[in-house]
């Protein structure tokens, strides 16, 4: 075939132009824009009001656009043709743009970061701490639970990181809220209580001084464990639960409404309290 | 004064080009820089730049960089001066920088959505419902947790903002974590037992096709709960706190550590349970 049918010159430029951006449809009759070959403001604002029509003209409600760190020039433009920030990480700025005249129903932002404590209890009513760099204070094995990672799957993560010690997931025996954790940002901090698969703790963690296995009784009578209220409550809740007197939230794995997908639910299996 | 005592022209300019940027320091040994006046691109990256000289020689660590809408133009001059995105709201994104050779300590940003689910009890045993537009079933009252709300307070501005009734929190029964409810971010759902302090209906949001007190009985036979295994829990639950044989979690108002911060605990009080 000759040029000018696969591709005329001129009208080859208008047709690129003209291009509808590449994009997918979301479940919610909108189109998620993904932007991955580089393009220039002009062509970009060309391509994105051609796209517009033809959203338009199929009803689409929302328009969600990834623009990767590598597409920041098209940043500036995309809000000058009306969109809004949504959210970000490291390495892409998602922005959005409601068509419809009716009210968004574009989801909220993420508003809380989760973390996680672990309380490790062995036969011997020991638990397993790690310690904060200079802190001088033996504390539990924290860390923050990542995007799509289950609770129970970062408590025992976080132990393994911090001590090398494998856990089996028992309960989460309390969690607290709290706000303006970092900027406007809220934090829920899930207690997970784990027994020991494996004991021979091997330090790993670059920002962990020490870790041992201590009595119970030692790691309640620290005095940050009477001056803070929080570690008073986890003990507490720590002794209750050696006398079989406390149930906390265990998992059942279940589909959930609205769509039908699989999750964990936390709820008190009560089996010990019987 | 003369105008050259004041503001010499030629000085004026140098000096203002080399203005730190308008900061504040943070809790973390960084700063935080907030744009309220419009700028351009080159003078944006002339003042970075020296702003940058006069943190690195103070041994700052983190540097956040707040761009409201209105400073889009700056984003990809930030960028290419090697800043990277850290979140975003509707109306500005927050980039960061990380100045020191060691690891990077700057917080991961917010991953989960926390949304609450309330089911309001009555002395008749009765249970409170909204239903959906158009889906034909009832359903408890849910909702979007906002940033800085707590879960409990979700539940109860929820129950009102459909129904107009009044309530007190009772406990959390159960959650469920599933991920990937919009793009990569996870979401928590918070199943909350209130107790009335009013009782006159009053639909009120524009989504609630109806609401209504609904026999418990009623309620559980619909065929979305059977068919549905987190409605189904949420029965099965309701039905054993009836018999005051289950036990939630409820609210203790602590201080937390580290940073002393006030937030709620929630644990299993077990009251009921004795």
């Amino acid at each position: 075939m000759s040029d000018d049918q696969e591709a005329p010159l001129i009208n080859g430029v208008e047709h690129k132009i003209c291009e509808v951006l590449p994009c997918v449809d979301d479940d919610y009759g909108g189109v998620i824009v993904e932007m991955k070959t580089p393009m220039d403001a002009k062509s970009f604002v060309a391509a994105l009001r051609y796209s517009f029509e033809q959203w338009r003209s199929q009803g689409k409600k929302g328009v969600w656009l990834n623009l990767p760190l590598s597409h920041v020039n098209l940043v500036e433009p995309a809000v000058k043709e009306g969109f809004q920030y949504h959210h970000a990480e490291p390495t892409y700025l998602m922005l959005v743009y409601w068509i419809p005249k009716a009210e968004s129903t574009i989801p909220l932002n993420a508003s809380h970061r989760v973390r996680v404590g672990a309380v490790v209890l062995n036969h011997n009513k020991e638990e397993k701490y790690g310690t904060l760099r200079g802190s001088g204070n033996w504390k539990i094995p924290t860390g923050v639970v990542d995007e799509g990672e289950e609770i129970f799957a970062a408590a025992i993560r976080e132990v393994k990181e911090e001590t090398g010690i494998d856990t089996e997931f028992l309960e989460i025996l309390a969690f607290c809220q709290t706000h303006e954790s970092f900027f406007a940002k809220s934090d829920l901090f899930f207690v997970c209580l784990l027994r020991p698969t494996s004991f021979d703790i091997q330090k790993q963690d670059l920002e962990i001084e020490a870790a041992q296995w201590m009595r119970f009784e030692d790691s309640a009578s620290q005095p940050i464990t009477h001056k803070n209220e929080l570690f008073k409550a986890i003990h507490r809740i720590c002794s209750m639960k050696m006398e079989k007197s406390y149930s906390g939230f265990s998992t059942q794995h279940i589909t959930t409404f609205f769509d039908d997908k699989l999750g964990y639910l936390y709820l008190n299996k009560q089996e010990d309290m019987k």
